[in-house]
């Protein structure tokens, strides 16, 4: 749980652009980490989807240096039972909800800290707006230097992402669309570790729906505009995309598609 | 009028987010203040629509540490009448045009002064985008450190925001919404400190368009998915919402949709 | 090609607000130049519209102190053949592929250094992310103080941008509208040198789509809403806009419409 501050804050949310929420919650950070330096990741998550907000948490933070915290808030309950906390991994501060919006950018096991002292949250603590009255003061402090113990009891038994498992099938694995992003790209919950380990340096075949795709590419950009392609995304996770084109529109591919891959039967 | 600058300079307006617009305005702030910290709260209050952006700037605002400078431009009348000020509230000040956007959260009584001096704006002032060419160089001047007494003279007789009142009823009080925000929570003209007078501790009924909700809520998590219930928002008005879901869409509520307040005949 | 900087990074891209591309490309920057300040200019160039990306970072640019660098991404043919770039004009730096969008800004005839190096990269470089593995690294870089003469060779024979050229009519010029902004604004390709050229300071009469408009606006605001002006735009292009409302949704103008310049017959 070693964690030194950069000053960097990064926020994940599903509050909008639209609305003063956001900004409340910087005015919170400047007010308590006046150095603070603070980068939006994304705030159109869509509504209490908390597995695409984890897996564009999950594809930004590698990107930042040790030290920035990520602030995530994308919470069906607030006000209400899950625990907030903060965790620790890859020398990064996560702070959010255990509601396992957290869990896939720090690890299932990241060390955490339950954030159950209330003398660390605002005078005005509003049960409706955790963002505000509870994450931002915590995120704050830990920018600002505060010693990650100070914060809670240890966190145990992080919730896990509730994310569909892939499943072995005949020659291979099979997986889901899990979530579809802004430029049409299908993402699937098939990890890179997972393939390597199934498949090594063994040539594939990728199936979206029926349709057979040959190989990942390491680029869109190697395709004629419209070809289907299989790539490893940003967060690690296979991605099903059309080059120059959408996925999801061109090919009907969206949260819940079947994605297989198979070692091919001949190398080509 | 007091105002100690703490580099921080936040920007509301109704430019969108797909132009340069936004960042013009920024290239001069940071020219003019190369060491200021900009924060966007909103550039998508709703085209011209003054009353919105108000509230939106009203619940940011105090979540600032003193010495912020409050940038915001919802001008209809650009280049016309309306004049351009600057106003000093809360250790913070607000600069944009006078036709209201400021004074819900300046108050309408705060300090002021005209930005009547010409030297101080760009040698190319452009008539059409007073966001660049007038407020965005007197913001940065502010966060800079000019003496707000050099802005010109004293600003008198400010507009108020056009806001409708809560009139009266037999039993309480009825105000309206007046604003929807993008959860879908409508915003209504009824405010803590008007409530707080009212009614006290007393228990309270809030009637939205005939539909009865049972007390203020502290949050919206206590209460069932899909309950209707009213809470006091980070504007502080009286807000109605829907647990994980929209009054707008839910129930209808929307700019115009009246809001009752009346005392509880019974405690329960 | 001297080029002092000054920490600020823009960014102008298609990449949307919604994912995590944004936020890697700020988080490889952060992280190898800690001390950036980035500045967003749009992710919402529409997808692949390198002539609106183009039009919106000529329109921002000028208002960035010298020392900044301006990060473009509108890119149809990355990982493909067009080559990445570093531009050098007015003191500043203008990072991105060689396919116009930075043309405009930069002139057609700044110096440039072509991004060969691959040591500048990222280890993991993604020939399908050149925004995060390629642009981002060269921008912190330049940010940070490198040299652009380590970058890489001189960039010789950049492609211009491709905008419709304005043809000479009896009388005058005629160009058309080549992109429509967020406010129903129709911008041409009628820029302000060639109409000072033809013109000088005689008065003319804009004729766009057939309906005639007498002479070039300083302000939108001097005349009633609903009229129809022609002004400079911020980019320094001839814009017809409509007081208050769009030129786009009230008068049909959008990209491809015929607008023509020419003398008035008589001074009014």
């Amino acid at each position: 749980m070693s964690f030194r501050p950069n000053g960097i804050v990064t926020l994940t949310t599903d509050f909008g652009l639209s609305d003063a929420y956001v900004a409340a919650m910087k005015g919170v950070i400047l007010t308590l980490a006046p150095e603070a330096r603070i980068v939006d990741v994304t705030h159109l998550v869509p509504p209490q989807q908390v597995q695409v907000g984890a897996l564009i948490l999950a594809a930004a933070a590698p990107w930042f240096p040790a030290g920035t915290v990520h602030l995530a808030v994308v919470d069906p309950g607030v006000g209400t039972r899950r625990r907030p906390v903060a965790l620790f991994a890859n020398g990064q501060a996560f702070v959010g909800p255990d509601n396992g919006l957290l869990t896939l950018a720090a690890g299932p096991r990241a060390p955490g800290r339950l954030l159950g002292d209330r003398t660390l949250t605002l005078p005005h603590l509003s049960s409706t707006f955790h963002g505000r009255d509870l994450f931002a003061p915590v995120a704050a402090m830990l920018a600002g230097g505060l010693a990650p113990e100070r914060l809670g009891p240890p966190a145990r038994g992080l919730k896990p992402l509730d994310l569909p498992r892939p499943r072995k099938v005949r020659g291979g694995w099979e997986g889901q669309v899990v979530a579809v992003d802004g430029f049409g790209n299908a993402i699937t919950n098939l990890d890179e570790a997972l393939l390597a380990r199934a498949f090594g340096k063994r040539p594939v075949t990728v199936t979206a729906e029926g349709r057979p795709i040959r190989g990942i590419s390491r680029t869109y950009g190697d395709h004629a505009p419209g070809t289907l392609v299989a790539v490893i995304g940003s967060a690690g996770f296979l991605e099903i995309a059309v080059v120059n084109g959408s996925a999801e529109k061109g090919f009907g591919l969206k949260a819940g598609a079947k994605v297989r891959v198979t070692a091919q039967a001949f190398k080509t």
